[in-house]
């Protein structure tokens, strides 16, 4: 597999202000909202006498970052497989589980480390790396969750970094109001990334494994303009574009910037394992998100894109750009009409054995 | 299981002047002076037939701490183990290669994992907690490793603590040169330890798998009092002796203060693991050390003791402790004399099949 740059930033470490820890509420709601989802798909796809034999269950949360959201879904998926197990009639032979807590190298480990708790269920481990990598042996995993994570992408598309390419992005940060170009190259940056990351994800997930993504993203057909993050992104954007005005930043640091992130709809996921094929979709829902308060809002995306900004932009525009510029906008803005709408998607997938 | 007192604070963690990755030369020779003894125990014990059905050799450093020490000891073990595959004629299936590296939950795991190479020959793993504590699934492990970890004990032993007690250590916060009671508190602590070590590790080794220790000790028989290690130690303490008679820490303070180590001799490991039952001692030797300068030996003591030091006495006694006095009365010490030798014990282990 060839070197992929990866240009992001963890989130925000630590426990402070702006902390990902104090900053994830709306994270957390996607755990909250999905959490019967994943019971659910326990409930009825995961098939206790495969993994028998083995005796330890080993669940991966990929791009955990820190805090309480990963502990706690790590906790109800516990709770939904010991619930299958007991319903299958093994209850006395519960497996032991090792859970494996996936984020960037440079994600605060050491903050979640001690932030587990003292007594847990699992055997707990860390494990450094882009999801975009091998991460863990092969057929090793049983189940595996991912959740506001997977948006992320490997990289910014090479071309919109291109100045000569048609698909430069100039005086842009981000896609959703861009050319078609851009929007496309976005797209297909997505699709690359998704089928490496399935693929990957094929090899460490044994047969009948289970994986559940949970990313944010937009109503099939959706044009990436009306979706609620999209536009959050362009208040964002042309917060950026004001502080260039103004002489805080230089126009071309704003042309050299792009935010490697992108909001796919259930299609796109759905035509990706369709490539794939090594995973059935079970469950696949577009869950409605309760669009956050400007405040929440600035402060989850500072808790998450402070570290990238700051590598390019310096540290010294981060107040003014996110508490400022960025609240004031969002709190002018008409992101709550009815036709912008904030959508979370969850799809569950088995590891067929066929391919 | 009960829950453990575990007041140890970790090695020094970051990059700084008395890290323990930039003051780690002591333990780093340990490890090199044992690659052979593990080349030995992998090549004549490992029997890899036994473990081709899974393709994922796991292994675990217990008590790794940070820097290159433990990447170089985990870098032996697997050039050791894929040379035992090829030379049993399974060098096509070459096991995958997962490695846990294990400390306390304080450990700075972000500076381990952000110095663990980008090209490695195996998936890594960080596993937060004691190793007085399961930290792995049952028969999960092919090969443990453990090196200058173990002579830490769980806790500080109770009575030695305890006013009322005889093994009360009142004004010493060492035991070689203290009482019989106090000495014997400290030798039932390694042995209740070590007890309860082999038998986690039992649990968590499969049948066949390997573990090498490697922990600072003493000769057979040889006196506490005559070991370098403890008389480091005697100076250590009579430099805090020293500071509570100018009043620069109170007498209560080093009265309620004892530091949780004990040097072994391999007697006393044999011993616990025939108690324990299920490993076969395979290779067992005292390995010589070169006595490190006074310089490297404060240091050394620093990044090791400073976080523990720290918070009981307080961060302001530090400098004119480790850097001033124990440097000073290390290069006015006799401990270059003959009769006072530095060793590390080198024990390898084999999970039997029979407990």
């Amino acid at each position: 597999m060839a070197e992929l740059v990866i240009p992001i930033r963890p989130m925000n470490g630590g426990n402070g202000l702006y902390s990902y820890s104090k900053n994830s509420i709306i994270q957390r709601k996607a755990i909250e909202a999905t959490k019967e989802l994943i019971n659910k798909t326990i409930a009825e796809e995961l098939d206790v006498n495969t993994f028998s034999s083995s005796n330890t269950f080993r669940i991966a949360d990929l791009g955990c970052s820190v805090g309480t959201n990963t502990l706690l879904a790590v906790k109800n998926i516990i709770n939904a497989v010991q619930h299958k197990f007991q319903s299958q009639g093994n209850g006395t032979k519960l497996p032991e589980f090792q859970v494996f807590f996936n984020d960037q190298a440079s994600n605060d480990f050491n903050q979640l480390f001690t932030s587990l708790p003292s007594e847990i269920q699992y055997f707990a481990a860390g494990v450094p790396g882009s999801f975009y990598r091998r991460l863990f042996p092969k057929y090793s995993l049983h189940f595996v969750h991912s959740s506001s994570a997977a948006h992320w992408l490997s990289r910014v598309p090479e071309e919109v970094e291109d100045k000569s390419s048609p698909a430069w992005n100039k005086g842009k940060v981000h896609y959703s109001n861009s050319t078609a170009e851009v929007i496309k190259a976005f797209e297909a940056q997505f699709a690359k990334d998704m089928d490496n990351f399935l693929k990957i994800r094929a090899q460490e997930i044994v047969h009948g494994g289970l994986m559940v993504l949970i990313l944010p993203g937009r109503f099939n057909g959706a044009p990436h303009a009306n979706n609620y993050i999209n536009k959050a992104y362009e208040l964002l954007e042309s917060s950026l574009i004001d502080m260039a005005k103004k002489g805080m930043i230089s126009d071309e640091k704003v042309d050299s910037f792009n935010v490697p992130v992108y909001y796919a709809s259930l299609q796109e996921v759905e035509a990706a394992v369709k490539r794939n094929g090594c995973f059935n979709i079970e469950l696949m829902e577009n869950i409605i998100h309760e669009k956050p308060q400007p405040k929440v809002m600035s402060a989850t995306f500072r808790a998450g894109l402070e570290g990238t900004f700051k590598e390019h932009f310096g540290d010294e525009i981060l107040d003014e750009l996110f508490d400022k510029l960025l609240y004031n906008k969002l709190q002018e803005s008409s992101l709550h009409s009815k036709s912008c709408e904030s959508v979370y998607l969850f799809v569950s997938l088995k590891r067929n054995t066929d391919a």
